[in-house]
């Protein structure tokens, strides 16, 4: 269950300037990330407006005890896992601290300003070591949209509205918001040409989705019931499913995406926590009329009843010639991540209902999110109708795919009445040219 | 290129008595595996008849130098993971010493005789904390098998003379050989239910594939030419992909199998390394008349000079009442590793072509392993067309797919004219009842 307290008050403010409107940060947020400055180890931190509160440092301040303190030691490694594994005790109650010793007002204000770097001399990493990746397909209208494209007449397949269908993806090559997308090369076939060739990629895609981060996790052979499966996780982050539109038609059958998937998966780099995103909570949508009711496993009225996100969601390119320009992003989408047919527990439980061992720092991708409408959709495939309608931009150029010098931003920002917004931080990365062949 | 040097002489004898005539581990093999005694911490160890040498304890006992003795130091944890990383130069320079050590005649007996443990004694573990795990689908006669149950006119896939097709598995569940296979529940739908419905799956099938574990790897966007791709391998286990056929057949449209294949992968727990095998290299058979030149980047002469295997691989069963009355297991298939369209260096080169990151430790399995006739087919589902045609046991019972106490063995031996054959250690499981339902 969803539990606001003090910590989400909205008329709290903190003594770092910069953490009070923020778009992102403010103190209501306190999301979970790890950090290095120039010649330092990487080590857990907590963003604050434009600053990072250094939880190793903390630890060794003096000033946590408990619980708190307990999370604070776990996360002052290279990798959040142990404070991931410790579950939501610890990390609820460092929160609690920490949104005091940030309030304004406090008396410790002194010596936790000790504690804290700016964001500008930070390099973020990935939050944790990423043991398993996992991603889902629960947009329904992506599913739909891209379903159209292949099969007009029926574009959901009969299992969708019965099983949260997702597949694995490929860990190594989850990197934290910035990273530079090197357009692969890849074996691709187009429908009339006599024989595959090889060569760096053309339909270069993203997929719009939300990153889940696994807590403590499951012994192998246990299922996680659906009661239980939020328990199991920390917090979401953005996350964009960079995709080889060309690769994937032709390698995808009949084992699903490979090569196409599996360049590069870009998330933001800080989890904004269950516990942070508390207030956004929202009744899951009713199914629609007709719809099968899913099976026991898969079914906890709670979760219906607080399973989604009041969440918006949003993205945004930038050309090389645009940013000569001057000009900002151009939005290529824009909607609500309650376009989610399958709520994050189900997933969960859905995963490790034949016993699949879940560990923390796994990362499950909840598939594209695009609402059914124009302007709504979560990848250029649907925008662009596979390719036929490409989008004007500002400068008169025009796109279908993404081309070398693109820039490719998400963003999400939580919106709920009597809250104060928050939301991820950038998730964005430059499309490089690809590799010469050998 | 396969050096074949004085390690593989096969007049060569160990005076661990065991080894000499040993099925797998005569001291020509020296396998690479992690084990531990009661009480003790994990660490590497290379497997001699019925024993293992103590890595750890070698490492320490003064009589390495150089490159060997930083191969057992990286060896002396509890994973091989920085073995691993090390590549090809250090572990052979281990091998080459270790095969002087153990050799008849050495002077060193009575300080290496300190450094065995009894396998009877042991626990082994997994090799290398495995960071990905991915499965290949090179078995063409498996592919052409699976193929014709669901389209008899045209069995293989386009893409499947021209791709290397592979897919992501699941890391966190693979286990060593031994480890209880519990069947799975899961959402399973025959054709003609009108629902879908979860519970104990009824079509648990085994599938008889190789394990390839990666050595040093690559960085992100780098990718491996097939000139040294075998640079980036370590050395081979056997690999069981348990399936769970009925919910592979609802869940895998259109992203490939997930809840099917997660539950449990059991690989051999020795790794036999690439100069092990050395003698058993092989051509790769011919491409059949007409089937498609590889692209470029897939293509190498040595690599079809000796990128196959002299390899007889086998499985078979035993059920709780083929034990009971003392009955050996019925072998289920027989048949050469060679059945492998797409040879190793083809597979890690493909793997690799779009830049995806390989790290030490990842596994590769090469999909089920299967040839044309009956008596060859590494899979259940194939033996017996889907379920139609069940198998009959010596104790009368018949099978059609795995029932609970079954239990299934994988084995692999090299063979060569001149050479000391060598195998893999088994590889096995014995199936438990599915946890009952919450």
């Amino acid at each position: 269950m969803a539990t606001i307290d003090e910590t989400h008050d909205a008329a709290l403010r903190s003594w770092v300037a910069s953490a009070n409107g923020h778009v992102d940060f403010p103190i209501q947020n306190l999301p979970l990330g790890v950090f290095s400055r120039a010649g330092e180890a990487a080590r857990g931190g907590i963003a604050i407006g434009e600053m990072i509160l250094d939880l190793a440092a903390l630890a060794a301040s003096g000033l946590l005890a408990g619980d708190a303190l307990e999370a604070a030691r776990a996360a002052s490694g290279e990798t959040l896992n142990p404070l991931l594994a410790l579950g939501a005790g610890p990390r609820r109650a460092l929160r609690r601290r920490v949104s005091a010793l940030l309030a304004e007002g406090a008396a410790e204000r002194p010596q936790v300003e000790l504690l804290l770097a700016a964001m500008a001399d930070a390099t973020l990493h990935l939050p944790a070591r990423i043991a398993d990746y996992t991603d889902f397909y629960v947009g329904i209208h992506h599913a739909t949209n891209i379903g159209k494209l292949f099969r007009p007449d029926n574009p959901l397949l009969p299992n969708y509205k019965h099983v949260p269908i997702g597949y694995h993806g490929r860990a190594s090559t989850v990197r934290a918001s910035g990273a530079p997308v090197i357009r692969p090369n890849g074996q691709t076939k187009a429908p009339d040409a006599q024989a595959p060739s090889f060569g760096p990629i053309a339909r270069l895609d993203y997929e719009l989705e939300l990153g889940v981060w696994m807590a403590q996790g499951n012994r192998l052979g246990q299922p996680i019931p659906i009661g239980e499966a939020l328990d199991h996780v920390a917090g979401l982050s953005l996350l964009n499913d960079w995709s080889a539109r060309d690769v994937q038609a032709w390698e995808y059958q009949p084992l699903g995406p490979f090569l196409a998937k599996n360049f590069l998966t870009t998330v933001s780099p800080w989890i904004v926590t269950m516990e942070a995103l508390a207030p956004f909570r929202i009744a899951q949508p009713p199914r629609p009329e007709g719809d099968p009711q899913p099976l026991p496993y898969l079914w906890n009225e709670a979760d219906q009843r607080e399973g989604a996100l009041s969440l918006d969601l949003e993205v945004g390119l930038s050309t090389a010639q645009m940013r000569k320009e001057g000009l900002a992003a151009r939005r290529l989408s824009q909607g609500p991540a309650s376009n989610m047919y399958w709520t994050i527990a189900q997933m969960v439980t859905h995963h490790a209902s034949n016993g699949c061992e879940m560990n923390p720092g796994d990362l499950l991708g909840t598939g594209t999110i695009s609402g059914p409408e124009d302007g709504s959709q979560g990848s250029l495939m649907e925008i662009t109708r596979a390719g036929r309608e490409a989008v004007t931009l500002p400068t008169g150029e025009t796109r279908t795919f993404l081309q070398d010098g693109d820039e490719l931003m998400l963003s999400g920002r939580f919106v709920a009445a009597g809250a104060v917004s928050i939301g991820f931080g950038p998730c964005t990365g430059v499309v490089q040219a690809a590799p010469a062949l050998a």
